[in-house]
C-alpha cells in the first residue's frame, strides 16, 4: 500500500462516523479534519440570512435517539448507526404501539437488509431508519421513541481554498460534505479533492488558478454562489464537481455542464473521439446529479461539469446503509485522483499558442530545427544534428502555423493527429526560442 | 352536419358564381359577402398608381360574352359558366368562320370535357375556353361571336383585419380572391382564412397579433406589400399563404418560406422530427406558389411560408372547370382550419421564457412543488401532495434551467422528451408562483 | 501543334540549360527571357537585408566546377549539368583520394541512374552529384576536385505584373524560378504562369485584377510578402501557386489554402460535390508543399491555395536529372493552362449579384421575359416569343429572388440545380435591363 493510499484510508476512517447534516458540528468536525491535510479556510453563514430563494436553516443538535421496546431493550441507537434517525427530526419522547411506531419508521422494503438514508430538513416532522427485516421481527407491544435534538440558531458553514497559477483564470474543484455515514455517496468525493489539491500544488507549472470547495449539497453549493457567484462568473475557465467517486469496477465518467462551451465538454469530446480514451460521458441534466445543478442555473451557467465512478442512485448502497468503504474501495479513489489529474494537466497544455514570428516560416535553420542541407540522405530528418526525425518538424511546422491565437492544440490535432501530450515536447523547443508563446486560455491576436 | 360546416358550405355557395377578376366587381362583391363573416376592411389603389415594378391596371367590366352559331343558337355563355370567356378580354362583335374562330378558342386536348381558365391581364387580346369535345363537336359555318366589356380607370381592392394578441408581433394569414368559379383553387383559402378568424377570435389568451388579408394573387399582394410592407418588416413574426386547401384525401402540406429562421419552419420541422407529425415539408422555390413568392422577395423576405392540402398544379381540376366542391369538399376545409389552428396553438406556446429566480434552482418546496421529504417511498414523485408525479417535477427542473430568454420549448424538448403541448400545465404552475415570465418571441436576457 | 504549343515548346528550351539559384545571375537571365513574353517587371532587394526573420544572402557566382582523374580525364562537369555542383558550394582546388572524394558526393542509392539535386544555401560547404552508377565506377587512385564559386554582396530578385480588372480585388497568380535544369518541379510553373497571363489579358471583361508573381521559392516568397504582403493581406480575394504542372497522365489538383474561406477553395469543393467535377482536392498542410505555406503563414493567413499535376515527391524525378521535358511533356502544360483559366473564368462568374428591383417579383412581362398570356398551351413557356423554354425563366425568377447580396452562384445553385455558367445568360439577360447588377466579390445590401 502506498503511502497516499495509507493516508486516504486513514482519512476515511477518522471521517465516516461523523453525524453530518447540511449544518452543525458535524459539518465543522469535518472542515477541521481536512484542514490537517489542506489548508482549507472556513466560512459561515448565520441562520435566517436569505440567499437567492433559500434562508439559510436552524443548526440541528443531535444528542441522542433510539428506539426501546417495553422491557427497555435497545433496538435502534444512532450510537450505532447514525442513518437511525431521520435528519432534521423534532425531539420526541413518547410510548407507542407497533402499529402508530411504524408510522414513522422508514425502510427499503425491496432492499430488506438495508437502513435507509431519510431526511427531512425544511418540514418539522420526526422518525427512524431500519432494515425491513429488522422491522418485520419487531412483535407486537408498545415501544418508547426518544429523540434528543434541537433546531438552534447558528450558521451554515462551508470551507475553500485557492492554488494560484499564471492565470487568474480559474478551475473550480467542488464537493459536499453533508452525509452521515456514507462512503461512495459522500466521503469519496472530499477525499478524492483533498488529494488532489496536493497533486496539483506539487506541479512545477502551474498554468490555471484552482479553487477548491467543500459545501453542504445543495443549499451548500447555492450559498457559495451567493457569496462567490460574482467572482466565479468573472473568473471561472471550467470545473468539475466531484461525486460517488469510488467502485473499483466503474469507470470514472463525466457530466457534460450546461454550457456547452466549457473547455473539459470539449477536452473529453476530443479524448473519446480522437485518442480512443473512451471515458463514458453523460449529458448535462438539471434533473438529477449534485451541485453542479445548481453552478448551472441559468442565473450563473457556469462551465462546471461532474466526475463520478459509481454513479449515484445506479448502485444499490445509493442513500443507504450498504454504502460502505469496502463497496467503495480507497483503491478506486486513488484511482480517480490519478484520472483526474491527468486531464487537468491536459487542459493546462490545450490552451491557445502564439506565433512570435508569424510573417512566413521562421528560419528553423538558425535556432538548429532545420537540416541544413537538402539532400536525398537527410529528407526526412528534422534536422541533421539534433533533433530525432520527422516527426518534430512536423509537429512543429503545424505548431507554428496554427499558433495564431484561434487553434488551440485540440484543433491542430484534427489536422496533424498527434496527442495533445506529445506537442509538450516541441511546444517547450519553440518557447526556448522566443519562436511561441503560451498556453493562453482565451482567445488572442497575433502581434502585428 | 356540424354548424360550422354548414355555415362554410352555405358560404362557398354564395361566393362560386361571382365572376372574379383582378379587380373590378367581383373582387368586391367577393370581400362585402366575407364581411358578412369576419369584420375586414376594405381598401383601394387607384388605377394607374405605381406599385414597386407594377402599374396598377384598369378594372375590367365584363355585362355579357357568348358564342353563336348562324342560326342564333347559344354555343356558350358566361352566364353559364363564367371561365367561358378569356378574363380581361377586349370588347369584340364579330362573325367568323370556324377557323376564323378556332384561333380565339382555349382548350385543353389532354382532358377533352374540361373548360379552361385563361387569363391576359396585360396585353390587349380577346378569346373564349370551352372543351376540346365541345369544339370538335362544332359544324362548319359562321358564328358570331360577342363580348360586351369595357377597362374603366377604376381601383385594385383588398381587405384585412388585425386581431390584436398580447404581443405586437404579428403573425400574416394571407389568401388571395381573384379567380372566378374555382373551388379548390380559389374558395378554399378565402373561407378556411374566414372561419380560422373566428376561431383565433375565441382563443382566451391570445399571445399574438394575428393579421388576416384578402388579397388578388400576385399583384395583389405586391400592393399589399406597397403600403403596408414597412410595417410588416418590422412586425411580422411568421405566417403563411393559404391556397387550395381542400382534397380530402390529401395531407396538409407546408412550403417553406425563404427566411429560414421562420418560427413556422422551425415548429413544423420539430414536430416532423420529434413529434411524428409527418407534415410533409416542400422546400421554398421562387418558381411556382401564390404570394408567399411576393412576400419571400428579397427586398422583404418575409417569414411566410403557405400551406396547401390539393397542391395547385397537381390535380386534375388546376385551372379549368373541373375544379369544383365536389372535388374539393367543404369537409377538408374544416380539416384545414383544425389543423392550422393547432399549429397556430402550438406555436404561441413554443416562445421563449424567462425564469424569474435564475441563481441556484429556486426552493420548490416553498410553493408545494417538490416532495418535503427524501426517503425512498417519495423517490420518484413530484411532491407529496399535490401533483401527481415525477414527470411534472422533471418538467419544471428543466423548464427552470432553459428558461434564460435563448432557448424556446422546441429546444428544450430537446434535453427532456415531451411534446410541446405537454409544457403548457407546468408552465402555468410556474407562472402562478411567479417562478417564470412568458412566452416571448423574441430572445431576452435574464434579469440580473 | 498549335501555335501555343510551339511558344511554349521554345521557351522551355531556352529556360532549360541555365544555371539558376535562389539570387545571382541565372534568376536574373530567367525574369529577362520571360520579359519577351509577357510584362513583368524586375525588382531586387540587397545581400543583408533582413525580411522577417529572414536574411537576404549573399548570390552566389558559379564559374566553373568539375572533378577529373588523374589522368586529367573529366570525371565530371557542370558545363554537362549544371545538377553536378551542390548549390551554392564553396569554391575548392584539390587532391583527394577516392575515399575522401566520395565524403563529398551526393548519389541516390535507389535511384542508381540519376544525379541528385543538392542545395546547402546556408551552411558553409562544398560538394558534387553524380549518379550511383557513375560513382560506383570510378577507379581507385587521385582525384582533382576544383570549383570557381564565389559569394558576393548582390542582391535576390523577383517579378510580377498587375493585369487590372474591374475590381480592385486581386487574384494572386505565384510561382518559382530559382532550381536549375528540372522541368516539372521548375519550368512547368513559369510557364504555365506566362501562357495563364496571356490568355487573360484577352478576356473582354475581366472583372477581377490578377497579379503574376515569379519568385525563388520560400526566401522569394518571403520577402515578397515583406514588400507586398499589407497590399496582399488588403486586396486578395484568392490565389494560388502554380508548381509541377507536368505529367500527361495526371490530374490538375488543388491544394486548399489554410484560410477556409477562400473562394478557390469553395468553388472547387461546389464543382465537385455538385458538378460531378472530380478535381483531386488535397487539404492544407504547412508540413509539404510550395510557396502557398508563406501565403499561408499566420501572420498572413492569404486565400491561397496551390495546383499541381504531377505532385511534388510523387514521381520518379523529383528533384533530380530525371526531371525531363519528355517527363513533364509540354501538353501536360497546355491542359493546365485550359483547366486553371477555365477555374478562373468561373471564379468570375461566381460572385454576389444584387436584385435592383427587389419588392416583390419585377413585372417580367415589361420586359419580354414572361409570357404574356396564362393558358394552357403556353404553361411551361418562359414567354410566346422571345426565349425557347421555362429553363430560362426559372433561372431568372431563381436569380431574382436570391440576389440580395448573401448568396452567390453556388448558394443558388443549391437550390435550383444549374451549373454555375449556364446562367450566364440569363444574367446577361437581366442585367441588360437593369434588374440586376453584379458580380461582386463581398457581401453587399440590398439597396433601400
Amino acid at each position: 500500500m502506498s503511502n497516499e493510499l495509507k493516508e486516504m484510508d486513514s482519512l476515511f476512517d477518522r471521517l465516516f462516523p461523523i453525524m453530518r447534516s447540511i449544518t452543525g458540528e458535524g459539518v465543522r468536525e469535518t472542515i477541521r479534519i481536512l484542514q490537517e491535510y489542506i489548508p482549507i479556510n472556513m466560512e459561515g453563514v448565520a441562520t435566517g440570512t436569505e440567499v437567492f430563494d433559500w434562508e439559510i436553516p436552524k443548526e440541528w443538535v443531535i444528542r441522542e435517539a433510539w428506539i426501546k421496546d417495553e422491557y427497555g431493550h435497545e433496538i435502534i441507537n444512532i450510537s450505532d448507526l447514525n442513518l437511525h434517525v431521520v435528519n432534521y427530526s423534532e425531539p420526541v419522547d413518547l410510548w407507542l404501539s407497533l402499529d402508530e411506531l411504524k408510522q414513522h419508521i422508514h425502510t427499503i422494503p425491496r432492499k430488506p437488509e438495508a437502513v435507509p438514508y431519510v431526511i427531512s430538513y425544511y418540514k418539522e416532522r420526526w422518525g427512524f431508519c431500519m432494515s425491513q427485516n429488522h422491522l418485520d421481527s419487531l412483535p407486537e407491544g408498545n415501544y418508547h421513541v426518544y429523540i434528543d435534538s434541537e433546531k438552534i440558531d447558528g450558521e451554515l458553514n462551508y470551507a475553500h481554498v485557492v492554488l494560484p497559477g499564471k492565470s487568474k483564470k480559474e478551475v473550480l474543484i467542488s464537493t459536499y460534505i453533508c452525509h452521515p455515514s456514507m462512503a461512495n455517496n459522500e466521503l469519496s468525493g472530499p477525499i478524492v479533492a483533498a488529494f488532489l489539491y496536493n497533486r496539483l500544488k506539487n506541479w512545477t507549472n502551474r498554468e490555471l488558478t484552482y479553487r477548491f470547495v467543500f459545501v453542504p449539497e445543495t443549499i451548500g453549493s447555492i450559498t457559495y454562489l451567493y457569496k462567490y457567484g460574482k467572482h466565479l462568473k468573472e473568473h471561472l475557465y471550467s470545473g468539475a464537481v466531484l461525486t460517488c467517486l469510488g467502485g473499483k469496477e466503474h469507470q470514472l465518467s463525466y457530466k457534460m455542464s450546461r454550457n456547452e462551451n466549457s473547455p473539459l465538454n470539449q477536452l473529453i469530446q476530443f479524448l473519446n473521439q480522437r485518442e480512443d480514451y473512451n471515458m463514458p460521458v453523460r449529458p448535462f441534466t438539471p434533473l438529477y446529479g449534485s451541485d453542479e445543478r445548481q453552478y448551472c442555473s441559468p442565473g450563473f451557467n457556469l462551465p462546471v461539469g461532474q466526475f463520478s465512478k459509481m454513479v449515484y442512485g445506479k448502485y444499490a448502497g445509493y442513500h443507504n446503509s450498504l454504502d460502505t468503504k469496502e463497496v467503495m474501495s480507497i483503491e478506486a479513489l486513488l484511482d480517480s485522483v490519478n484520472e483526474i489529474e491527468r486531464l487537468l494537466k491536459l487542459q493546462e497544455l490545450n490552451g491557445f499558442y502564439i506565433n512570435l514570428k508569424p510573417f512566413g516560416e521562421p528560419k528553423l535553420g538558425k535556432y538548429d530545427l532545420y537540416p541544413d542541407i537538402n539532400a536525398p540522405a537527410e529528407r526526412g530528418r528534422s534536422t541533421n544534428n539534433k533533433l530525432d526525425n520527422r516527426q518534430q518538424l512536423n509537429q512543429i511546422l503545424t505548431l507554428l502555423n496554427y499558433s495564431d491565437g484561434k487553434h488551440n492544440l485540440t484543433d491542430l490535432s484534427k489536422t496533424l493527429n498527434y496527442k495533445i501530450e506529445d506537442y509538450e515536447v516541441s511546444i517547450e523547443a519553440l518557447k526556448e526560442h522566443q519562436l511561441l508563446d503560451g498556453p493562453f486560455y482565451e482567445e488572442r491576436e497575433l502581434l502585428k
